[in-house]
């Protein structure tokens, strides 16, 4: 090991983060040190402020440190529509696109019964559901075995309220080349086939 | 944008590392939020430590909090031996090595004209050069114009020394296959070539 400890231990605190391995963390470290220490104080600093403050929104559970979120705040969005995803990265996803103009409910996690990971965000989301005046119920949980069987215990229970529940569409990705598809995929195509017009 | 102030502001910051885009930033910041936030604390304490305390060696200028850095303060590295590097990365890849038992000069950049960068570097080399008891110093500067630019202009400086300057082989990486390589490489190769023992 030829680097002094301080560098080490900023090397082995940069792989904490997402797709970083040793290599990487080194390159950043020695990077930051080298040429971009402002820069790498700002990050600390920007670390250490959201982790004090950002938590969840009140009302959807996404990341924020404002109590209710832009978006569950914003007067432009239609709230008869609410699309339930897993994680906060899926808001952004999907905000994204564009498409979409409702609000949303972040489950913060899937139903699995093997990790001892049981519904406890169904009450959270029957609760608003009732309380606000949502139409249709969007599941746009994963197709993993976990989001599947998370969409199915949510539409279940859903059963009950007047609401409309939709999952989005699962297909051929566009500019995919079937060549390249997944038997899966094209299986799903298939079964949710539409009327060509 | 769907991001809060704050982690947005964190997204911004993780853009600083090197090989970090927007999409990678996003993905750090929400998983460090959502499960790792004591890893992210550890992480800005260790940027702010480092940047604070971490200097260069005051004799081979590599980066370190010491005034003498590990390799230059160690009886058991060959003294009569150094190695010329562009940056610390260089001798923490050549550490990995394990081949090398010498000691190291950081030039800490390249000579490049273009850029304004001059010789800066050379008068604090030939220094340690004359008053350590170096026999033969090694170039290992990048293959670019810059650092055999440099590795040149080093070379012509230390005729007048009384050490053997030699330069680190350039060829085709071992379990490289002659198809992969480039031209120039192969080039080198057979310039360079030795005798078959």
């Amino acid at each position: 090991m030829s680097h002094s400890p301080l560098v080490q231990s900023l090397i082995q605190s940069l792989c904490c983060l997402p797709g970083v391995g040793p290599k990487s963390a080194q390159r950043m470290a020695l990077q930051i040190l080298e040429k971009n220490r402002d820069a790498g104080l700002e990050l600390a600093e920007s670390l250490t402020r959201a982790i004090e403050f950002v938590g969840h929104c009140s009302q959807c559970r996404t990341l924020t440190e404002q109590t209710v979120c832009n978006i569950c705040s914003s007067s432009q969005r239609d709230g008869s529509m609410l699309c339930v995803v897993e994680n906060p990265m899926d808001v952004s996803s999907i905000e994204q696109s564009g498409e979409y103009r409702g609000k949303y409910f972040v489950l913060l996690g899937n139903l699995s019964p093997l990790d001892g990971v049981g519904p406890e965000h169904t009450p959270a989301l029957l609760e608003l559901v009732a309380a606000s005046d949502v139409d249709e119920v969007i599941l746009a949980t994963g197709t993993t075995v976990e989001g599947e069987a998370t969409a199915y215990y949510l539409a279940e229970h859903l059963a009950s309220h007047e609401v409309a529940v939709s999952r989005i569409a699962h297909g051929v990705p566009l500019g995919g080349d079937l060549e390249y598809v997944d038997g899966g995929t094209i299986a799903r195509a298939f079964v949710g086939r539409g009327k060509f017009n």
